[in-house]
């Protein structure tokens, strides 16, 4: 069970719903509501712990970062982005020129992105907050959500991921200032996935989260026949090589990439990889879906498996704490190193 | 000039606008957004520096109030809610109990309104913050915006003005814990008011600032020909008649009401005033737009004028200490008196 869920749950209890609403709590990446004969997207997104942990330090790549989240969230559904309202709490010193860095990152990646901000909301607080509430449209009636997952059906990553975590691994532990973070979100996959998928969710919170999200709402397990070391990109993994960080490590931790995650049953795979194809994208087949909640996986040629929950829940577990957290995800990789060589 | 909106507009300035975007920058209470023969309202509007003053301290007023301020810039472009995404930011010692009474009042706030939560995101950060983003729908083709006062318009208020100040004054300057303020969005006459107004604003900020408002954008004066004592309502008139402030001071300090205050041409008027008697409703009418951007106005039965952005931005000037404002509000009724008297 996911920590971060719970906690939700329990704040929403309470809370009745729309009947124009389609998806239910936790369902899908952006709330989706009925309006005619199309489907609104909205989904609300705000940057703090990343600030208040020093893992963003940079304005322009907070403001880049406060779009991205909202837009990947859209990207998930597969919605066409209408626009982007911004909120903005500042603490009483900051500066304009900091300003102005927040805001030329936004407005970057609303361009890159080819949306606008519409409005939103400055106060005055006493630590910086920069995040926002991002609208799409859809305008079929082809709907992806997190839930709706098929025994069977194949997994697939818009690319190969880890690079998030990378990001943070170079920015917390090893106190590097060069890495470049500026992800862009996938929206023309997205709307291609909308269209052949049975479920859809970013992985702005990692992989193994995202998949462990998956598994939690359909109550079904994946079967990974990509070697979990080989999930993670080829440069991301030279990167990190000779900083005794196991590949696999950077499909763990809740720092992700804002790639996609998503399931294609057997008959829509070959329309899939087509419509994939007329826009030069080579999605990244990574198992099936199926059996008890669990996560089978290959590591270094071996059979294993994991509650990826429990790997999820890691890092809040770890109070926050990075080198706690890295500490136990060693731990993690021994134990699984220990049963692969009792096998 | 309202030194809130040169902050807003040196923040924005680089930001390009969606050709879907039907207003301008401050034009409007909401973004509103052309989708086909419709029009989306969207509106973000969070809650730090009501809490962090003492003003709200109750969960239960948090949560109520972070729904009604996004409604009633709903309210103030006559859009019908579709629903509200929360945006909650929380100290990490927040309480379950603390949480729930939040909850609770999101809930019957949204009840009363007859809408929903349809989402949100929840952070820890180092303060409270409430909010949110209202989305809203208008189908048909009329739009009213700030903008768009043509002279000799009439200005209405939905009702009487002064009741969220009163509340401030209570709270803040007199410590009282005893005056309840869960204030209601004018959906309903925003509805009416959307299709006979040429100008429309929530007073949110209270009755002075908005007018402030309303003058800057549309470069137009007004007249009022009601005493500015009169607009104060009688109950909350009472309320504060022992305590040496004089009525209008409630009109012109920033914490408002939710009232509406709009323009009304002359050749609309017999059918707004109809339309507004079909739901029982009685619009306070106030005086005439017209000539330079100044506030003309009554005060003890004789004429006076001033730059309302001057009292719109004394609050800030006096860096949002309630004493120091207070007084200097004091000042400004002293020297109208004096200038009264020597008429």
């Amino acid at each position: 069970m996911l920590i971060e869920n719970e906690h939700l749950k329990q704040f929403t209890s309470g809370f009745s719903r729309s009947c124009l609403q389609i998806n239910g709590l936790l369902e899908s990446d952006a709330e989706l509501i009925r309006l005619d004969n199309k489907v609104l997207a909205i989904t609300t997104d705000n940057i703090v712990e990343e600030i208040s942990s020093g893992l963003y330090a940079d304005p322009y790549q907070i403001g880049w970062m406060s779009v991205v989240v909202n837009l990947s969230d859209l990207a998930a559904v597969g919605a066409e982005p209408l626009g982007i309202n911004i909120s903005l709490n500042m603490p009483s010193g900051t500066g304009s020129e900091y300003l102005a860095g927040v805001g030329a990152g936004i407005e970057d990646a609303c361009k890159l992105h080819k949306t606008h901000v519409l409005g939103g909301d400055t106060n005055w607080g006493n630590e910086l907050m920069v995040g926002g509430t991002g609208i799409g449209i859809i305008r079929d009636d082809k709907i992806v959500l997190r839930k709706g997952v098929l025994k069977g059906d194949l997994l697939f990553a818009t690319q190969k991921m880890g690079l998030g975590n990378a990001y943070g691994v170079s920015r917390l532990i090893q106190k590097k200032e060069d890495f470049n973070f500026y992800p862009k979100a996938r929206l023309d996959e997205g709307n291609i996935v909308r269209q052949f998928a049975t479920s859809c969710i970013d992985t702005s919170d990692g992989f193994i989260p995202a998949i462990s999200n998956l598994m939690e709402i359909n109550g079904m397990g994946y079967d990974l026949e990509q070697d979990l070391n080989d999930i993670v990109g080829d440069e991301i993994r030279s990167s990190i090589a000779s900083e005794g960080v196991p590949p696999w490590m950077l499909l763990a931790g809740p720092h992700g990439e804002f790639e996609l995650l998503f399931t294609v049953p057997e008959s829509n795979v070959k329309k899939f990889l087509q419509a994939a194809q007329s826009i030069d994208w080579q999605p990244v087949y990574l198992g099936r879906a199926g059996g008890d909640p669990t996560l089978s996986f290959r590591l270094n040629g071996n059979s294993l498996s994991c509650d990826p929950s429990w790997i999820a829940n890691l890092f809040t577990a770890c109070g926050g704490d990075v080198h706690h957290y890295f500490n136990e995800l060693q731990k993690i990789n021994q134990s699984w190193l220990q049963q692969i060589f009792q096998n």
